[in-house]
């Protein structure tokens, strides 16, 4: 689906699903990620409550970030495992998107390209 | 500006700004984002000043980055929506970048490609 | 390494070692970045340990990570003063990737594309 040889498969998930997230790439081969605390909001209008009498505003819910940049395994087994793992068939269970990347290095060994992955 | 079809808007914008940045990019069509707290700094020199007679340097400042996944919308309408928002005229205001994607897909329904944006 | 003319830097280094890197970078005339604190694992197993009486797993380790959006810098000299500063020889020291970035805006002036950045 792309014609870079390294990817970031970038996925926003649910917080509760980063555990069964870290498995399931751990057995597709790609163990190596990067997790962020962020939150947004999807396609839904945001979701009004009551609080103290006052009316308040939830439009901005916790999610989890993780970015597993890949070489040798393809981004779209990586992506179906992110998706197996982190689906609950909810509104809210999340995207995950691919990015080229054009270069990569491991800082320890100073290896570059698609070994450094 | 890009031959991708999907593309992430990324944004480091003011703190304060981020409830007219929302405001902004749904009624550009474009209501979905990620937000991220981090910090940074631009071209300026680091800040020095005093404290209890000690110097110190602000060097880092609290940002919020904003990352949008467009498809059926233009980037540029979405950039232009964001900066719009988040314009004060004064140095710090922030920076947009646009970064191709090469796949997308909806944890729920599992629908890829553009119509997952 | 790459045909794009802006590219982002994307590093995840050890935490303590931000300092350096900031003026590593500022020495190669890259001043401008924003940092965000994250988790992550790279390729080693998780580790174990016993704290109480009970077992735990340690697998997600605190990292920084690090964009810089360079345009007339040559992207491999930006990665070069990232890993030189970042570096120790033990396991754990990071890794960058090089994403292609399609325009840029700085949102104070409305400048855009590589003037931008
Ligand atoms: N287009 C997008 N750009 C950036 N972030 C997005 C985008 N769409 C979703 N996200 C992120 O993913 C999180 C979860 O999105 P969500 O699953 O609600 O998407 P959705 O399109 O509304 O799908 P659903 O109908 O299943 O809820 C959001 O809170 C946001 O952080
Ligand atoms: N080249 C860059 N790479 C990565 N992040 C950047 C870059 N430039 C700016 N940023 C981020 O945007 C934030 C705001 O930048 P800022 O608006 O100060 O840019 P600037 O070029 O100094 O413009 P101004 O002169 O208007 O202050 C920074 O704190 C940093 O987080
Ligand atoms: N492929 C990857 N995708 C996303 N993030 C990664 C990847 N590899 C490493 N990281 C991030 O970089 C951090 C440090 O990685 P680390 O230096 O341990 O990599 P490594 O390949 O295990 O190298 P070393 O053998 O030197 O430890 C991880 O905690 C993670 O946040
Ligand atoms: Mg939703
Ligand atoms: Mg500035
Ligand atoms: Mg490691």
């Amino acid at each position: 689906m792309s014609d870079s040889d390294i990817e970031m498969v970038v996925a926003i998930i649910r917080p509760d699903k980063l555990g069964d997230v870290k498995k399931s790439l751990a057995e597709a081969g790609a163990p190596s990620l990067t997790v962020t605390n962020v939150s947004g909001r999807g396609s839904q209008p945001a979701k009004k409550g009551q609080w103290r009498g006052e009316e308040y505003t939830v439009d901005l819910h916790q999610k989890v970030k993780i970015e597993c940049v890949v070489a040798d395994i393809p981004a779209d087994d990586v992506v179906d495992a992110i998706a197996d793992a982190a689906h609950t068939g909810e509104k809210g269970d999340g995207k995950v998107f691919v990015l080229p990347v054009s270069d990569a290095l491991q800082i320890r060994t100073g290896t570059v390209g698609v070994d450094a992955v």
